[in-house]
């Protein structure tokens, strides 16, 4: 299967390439178009460089950027490794939100580098989507991009998914008749996705959140946590459990896989409160198949993946966050947008059932609705 | 005029977009394109990066890179003044060579910085047009990238005027019946264009060059030379000429001016040998109007202008030039390719007169012949 896929993209060459959007035909249209007209174009520019969103590429065009340092859950395998993904994520912004995204992908994976390098080479893009960059960096990295640019910024791998697992916990807690304020979730992940969606889902009202990392639950004064994991132990875990998975599930209302494949068992989900959420999100290969999950007592149960129902994926989210942006002269993507957005997309189900949480991602309104919540 | 330009980029918006090659159209588009196919392709990548020139975007793209400190004849107008011409640029790669060219002006002028930054967002890419750098910074930062990188990087201010100057030349030489190894050649300007013209023009067997600076003729021993121009006085003026343009015109065959508008006038010109050959290349204000020039005595005269005949200009060289290398794998622009190129391009006027040395830009094999010379 795999072999069949590489000779298909080997076939394809690239996925994306770049179009002209006027003339070169006659000599006058390199007048215009290229000298001597491009002489008016950058003396005005020099002057006003803000028009630039209104006369160049830079209206419409996002970077799509990693370090390959955390690449789908194959790991740090490059920037090589990764260019696949960013260029799909490329071909995504532009077939479905109409943005013109370019796939960047580095040849470092220092910190400082890398926010040096994104700040030089922001002024042409109208955003920046960072990509499958690695916790903790990814945070520090964000963050001051975040700072120090007047485009949006967004790490997709955080916020795209906290928004599409928000959206799909709201449906599903209907689905269920639970309050989401009330729900006792557990997180099997504490790296990018994880963190963010934890932290989405607190500001969305949840109050009962325990994150899991490899060695169990995240809970203050754990030995040797980091400054991330520290401040994590500080917003979730409110009666401090200690121990693993098997504890952490005991009583669970959901469960959101964002970590590796399989480690969920049909005993962790028989020990989960009844009407349980699962939410086995690890690509390709999810924490446990929605058959088991079912079998084993999972009354709403999603995946990553496009091959069974209920698909949590980001694709449902980027496109419309950054095709908003862009539309809105959005400078920093805030936390009340993302409510929103999350809000906005669930509200596309009209009626959730344990089969349809979430929009289907070839849903046509999906952009518009989450770019109108910007 | 100005005002109806900077209209015209306002109401167009970008001139350049991206576009899917493959469907999004169903569900097994997705699976294919992006997930779980990309994670097929990623884990190919990561091991044999090389394929990354056969299965993605970096098989065609060339980033055009400015740090806007040498815009045209505008000077230093930073990245926002040298967008529109970067992003003019991947119009003219895409519209005339198919290539799939992306703009990217850099808010740094340090140039560590700019090699960090190149070097960085490398990968992805199949090839690196530099533009708009002011000398002599941009010699180092070339040399440093061609060196360090796998993929060719050229210089277009340098290397694309010297190829379409010589190709120029060899051409006017003809018409005038001289031999371009005995002209005298005065070239006004030892910025960027100016060094690379005289260099390549030396390459190619002209022996008599003498280049000009504001402070006048460029000469071995004259007080304060930098590390540049001291070079190139041992490489030009094998008389030692001392003085300014009046005195370098005296007998001098061709003159190429790559420096300010309007600096020459009549009674240079009447100095210069018989049957002058008068490359007045700024833009947009040429060093003489060719009707002055030709009153003045010229035989063969050429601007950087579409207005007027003979338009002696990058255009006509870029595009092949990456062509030929990204369809040859050439990893480094060569000398020889630079030759070749300019012969090529000189050969496709199968009879040159004075009113046509060079190829028109919309001449339909411009950029195959470029390209094959590679």
């Amino acid at each position: 299967m795999d072999k069949k896929i590489v000779t298909a993209f080997m076939k394809q060459g690239a996925r994306i390439e770049t179009r002209a959007r006027v003339p070169l035909k006659e000599k006058k249209d390199f007048s215009l178009w290229y000298t001597p007209g491009v002489g008016a174009a950058s003396t005005h520019l020099a002057k006003h460089p803000k028009d630039a969103r209104n006369m160049s590429v830079k209206k419409n065009s996002v970077a799509v950027i990693s370090d390959g340092s955390a690449v789908l859950g194959l790991g740090n395998i490059g920037p090589y490794g990764a260019l696949p993904v960013m260029e799909g994520k490329a071909l995504i912004f532009k077939s479905r939100a109409d943005i013109d995204a370019w796939p960047i992908v580095l040849s470092t994976q220092d910190p400082d580098e890398i926010v040096r390098t994104v700040q030089a080479i922001a002024p042409a893009f109208g955003g920046i989507n960072l990509e499958d960059i690695a916790a903790p960096q990814c945070f520090d990295i964000e963050k001051r991009l975040v700072e120090s640019l007047d485009i949006p910024v967004m790490h997709d791998d955080q916020h795209g998914t906290a928004i599409v697992v928000l959206a799909g916990l709201m449906n599903a807690a209907r689905v269920v008749k639970k309050d989401l304020k009330r729900l006792k979730i557990v997180i099997s992940g504490a790296g990018a996705a994880g963190t963010a969606v934890a932290k989405l889902l607190l500001t969305a009202g949840a109050k009962d959140i325990i994150l899991l990392d490899r060695k169990g639950a995240i809970f203050k004064g754990r030995d040797g946590l980091s400054a991330h994991k520290a401040e994590l132990a500080e917003l979730t875990n409110p009666r401090g459990e200690a121990g693993g998975l098997e504890e952490a599930m005991r009583g669970a209302d959901a469960f959101i896989g964002v970590s590796g494949g399989g480690l969920l068992h049909a005993d962790h989900i028989a020990r989960m409160a009844p009407r349980a959420i699962v939410f086995a999100l690890a690509n390709p290969d999810p924490e446990i198949l929605p058959e088991a999950a079912k079998k084993a007592g999972a009354a709403v149960v999603a995946t990553g993946r496009s091959d069974f129902p209920n698909q949590i994926n980001n694709a449902l989210v980027f496109p419309g966050i950054f095709r908003g942006a862009l539309d809105k002269g959005v400078k920093k993507i805030t936390d009340p947008m993302k409510l929103r957005a999350a809000k906005a997309l669930a509200a596309l189900v009209a009626r959730p059932t344990k089969e349809r949480i979430i929009p289907d991602i070839l849903h046509p309104r999906i952009v518009k609705t989450v770019a109108e919540a910007m």
